[in-house]
C-alpha cells in the first residue's frame, strides 16, 4: 500500500512520453522536477559534484540536460549531510537541470581498497584515506536521498562478466537489495531505477530482467557492461534485457558512451546514457568525432588551421583551430581540456539531437547505417 | 625621417585621449587597431597564448580590455613563426581585443637557464629543453612583429634592484637596445613601448626615464620593479619616474598587480598593470578580495554558504559558495582553479572600474583612501 502511494506520486512527477517509436528504438520526454530530459539521451559525468574542467554555463551553452555525479564520491568527500546542509546537489553545484546519482555501488567494487560483501551490504575502505565505510541498500538510498538528485539508483553489486557461478549469487543478492532500497526510499521527488545485472549469462540477465520489472521501479538501468565483455555480448545482452523490461518506462545502459555503442545501444531501445569517456579522454589529449577518435598532440596538427571537425558546431570548433589545441597540450594548459571536453562532449549530445531527430522522422535505421559506416573503430589515431 | 613618419602612424592608431586627471591620476582611453583601453587598467596574463584556465569567452565575459602575452615563451614554443602563419597571437588564441606582448627581456633573466650577456645581445638556454637561443633587441622586435600584439616592448635588461653597478650598466644598455629596437621595427599596426630602469637608484632612474622620454616612443613602462625591493622603494621610484614621463603618452607599471599596488600606482599616475597574481594566486586556493586574501581551503569554509565575497558580481561569486570552492580545492577539480581565477580577475577589473569613475568624479584621493582602509596586508588570510 505504502509502495503503491509512492509510485502514484513518482509517477505523477516522473511522466515518460513517448513521442515516436520506430521499431525498437524509441524518442520521447522524460519529466523530472527539474526539467524535461528529451530521450535519447547522453548524460556527462560530474563524479565530485563538477563535470571536469567545465562550468555549469559551459554545460548549459552545450544544452546538457541531464547530468551524473557519484554517490560513493560524494559521500566520502565532502559527504552527503554536507551538500544536504548547502541545500543539496542542484545548489551546492549550482547545476538547475536533472541530476542522476548512481548507487555507490560500482564504485565500491572498482575504486574502494578493501571490500567485504555480506547479506547486508558492504563494508570498504576509502580510496582517498584508507577510512573504513559501509555501504547497505538503506544507506545508499539515505545518501542520495541527502543529495537529492531527480534519479536515484538502487544499491546493486556488479560482478566481473564471465564468473557465472558469482554472477548468479550477486544477481540475487542485488534482487533483494532491490526490494529493500524500494522499501528504503521516503522522497516523493527522486525517481527509484531498478538494475538488472548479470553478466554476460542470457538467462540470468533474463532472470534478472524479470525480477527487477516486476518490482513496479519507475524507470530501469542495465548494469555490469562495458566492464569487459565483447561487443557482440553487450549488444546482445541489451537486446535480452530490454524485450523483458517494459517499453513504457525509461531504460538506461549505465557508463556507455562511445559514439558506436550510443548508437547501437538506441538501435536496441536504450534511452539514457551515461559515461566518463568524453571528459576523460579531452584530459587525455583525444577528440571524439563522428570519424573516430584523434590524438590532438600528434605532431601533423603542429600547422593545421583547420577546426578539430569542420563539421562541429561547438564553441571549440567554431573558435579555434587544431594548432591552437595542439599548443595548449604540448604547454600543459588546463584550457586544453577544457575546449576537448566541451567538443567531446558536444559529439555525443549532437549525436543525441540527430538520433532524436532520425527517429521522429522515421528514418533512423538509415541514419545508424550512415552514422556508423562513417565511423571508423574506437582506437585513437 | 623613417622614425618621424612612423611616429605619426603611430600617433594616428594609437592616440591616447586623457579624460579626466585628479592631481598625479587620470583616466583617459587608448586607442589600439583591436580596439579600445580604458585607463586605468590592469591587464591580466596570457603567457603561453592562454589566461590559464580561462576561455576566451570568460574573459570577454569579465570585460577584460588588455591583455598580455609573453614573447619568451611563445618564442620557445609553439615559436613565433608557427603563430606568424596561422594568422597572428589574436587569431591563434581566437582574442580580438587589444593584446600587449613583453619583449621576452625579463624571462631570459628570471626563467632560462643560462644567460650570457653581451653588447650586442643574450645568449641563453631554454627552461623547457636546454636548447640554445640568442635574442637581440632586433630579434625581440622580429619576434614581436610575427605575434602581431598591439603594444609590444623594447627588449631591455632588468638587473637585481640594489646593484648599483650593474644597474648602471644593464640601465645603459637597455637604452642603446631601446635606440636599435626603435631602428628595427617596421610595423605601423603595432605601439613599441620604452622601458625604464634603474633598480631602487634615484639618479639611475632619472637619467633612465629622460633618455627613454627623449627616444619618442608613444608609451612608457617601468620596469625593474616588484623584485625584491620594498613598498616605499617602488612607489617612491614611482614617483621620480612618473615625474619625467611625458604625462600626455601611457605609463606601465610592468609585473605589478596587487589591489594595494594598483592603487598606489593610479595614485602615482600609472595607466596600465599587468601580473600574473590573480591567475596564480587562483590555481593556489587563493581568492583576492578588497578585504584582502583568503585561503579558501581554510577548514572554516567547509560549511560556509556564502560567496567568497558578498559585495561581488562576478560569476564566481554569483553563482558558487565558499563551500563548494573548497569542496573543489579539496578534491583538486580544475574547476577550483577556473572559478577563482575569474573572481581574482574580477577583483582588479573591479577594482579599475571603480577607480576610473573616481577619476572622473574628481574623488579620487577619497576612494584610494577608503579601499585601502578596508585592505588587510597583503598575505593569506
Amino acid at each position: 500500500m505504502l509502495i503503491n502511494i509512492k509510485e502514484k506520486e513518482i509517477a505523477y512527477m516522473f511522466n515518460f512520453h513517448i513521442n515516436a517509436v520506430d521499431g525498437e528504438t524509441r524518442s520521447g520526454i522524460f519529466h523530472t522536477p527539474h526539467g524535461d530530459i528529451p530521450t535519447p539521451i547522453f548524460a556527462p559525468v560530474g563524479t565530485q559534484a563538477t563535470v571536469k574542467a567545465l562550468t555549469p554555463a559551459q554545460l548549459e551553452e552545450l544544452d546538457a540536460s541531464l547530468i551524473l555525479a557519484n554517490t560513493y564520491h560524494l559521500y566520502l568527500r565532502p559527504s552527503d549531510d554536507l551538500i544536504a546542509k548547502m541545500g543539496g546537489l542542484h545548489q551546492f553545484m549550482n547545476w538547475q537541470k536533472p541530476i542522476l546519482t548512481d548507487s555507490g555501488g560500482f564504485q565500491v567494487f572498482s575504486l574502494a581498497k578493501m571490500r567485504k560483501i555480506d547479506e547486508d551490504g558492504v563494508t570498504f575502505k576509502s580510496h582517498i584515506d584508507g577510512g573504513k565505510h559501509r555501504l547497505t541498500p538503506e544507506k545508499a538510498i539515505a545518501i542520495q536521498e541527502n543529495l537529492g538528485a531527480d534519479i536515484i539508483m538502487a544499491f546493486d553489486e556488479c560482478a566481473p562478466p564471465y564468473d557465472q557461478t558469482y554472477n548468479q549469487e550477486a544477481m540475487q543478492r542485488t534482487h533483494r537489495w532491490a526490494e529493500r532500497c524500494l522499501q528504503a526510499k521516503t522522497r516523493p521527488d527522486q525517481a527509484l531505477f531498478g538494475i538488472v545485472q548479470g553478466g554476460v549469462f542470457p538467462e540470468l540477465r533474463c532472470k534478472s530482467a524479470q525480477t527487477i520489472s516486476d518490482m513496479g521501479f519507475p524507470g530501469h538501468a542495465i548494469g555490469g557492461l562495458s566492464v569487459g565483455e565483447t561487443k557482440a555480448e553487450m549488444y546482445a545482452t541489451i537486446e535480452i534485457v530490454n524485450e523483458i523490461l517494459p517499453s513504457e518506462k525509461p531504460r538506461y545502459l549505465m557508463g556507455v558512451g562511445t559514439p558506436k555503442d550510443l548508437i547501437e545501444g538506441v538501435r536496441r531501445g536504450i534511452d539514457i546514457f551515461d559515461c566518463v569517456l568524453p571528459t576523460r579522454l579531452a584530459r587525455h589529449n583525444a577528440a571524439m568525432t563522428r570519424n573516430g577518435r584523434f590524438n590532438m598532440m600528434n605532431a601533423r596538427f603542429a600547422e593545421d588551421e583547420n577546426p578539430i571537425d569542420p563539421n562541429c558546431s561547438c564553441y571549440t570548433c567554431t573558435q579555434f583551430s587544431r594548432a591552437y589545441i595542439r599548443h595548449l597540450i604540448q604547454a600543459r594548459e588546463i584550457l586544453a581540456s577544457t575546449l576537448l571536453s566541451i567538443h567531446n562532449i558536444h559529439t555525443l549530445l549532437q549525436l543525441c539531437r540527430e538520433m532524436r531527430q532520425a527517429i521522429t522522422d522515421g528514418k533512423f535505421n538509415s541514419f545508424a547505417q550512415q552514422a556508423l559506416d562513417t565511423l571508423t573503430k574506437d582506437h585513437i589515431r
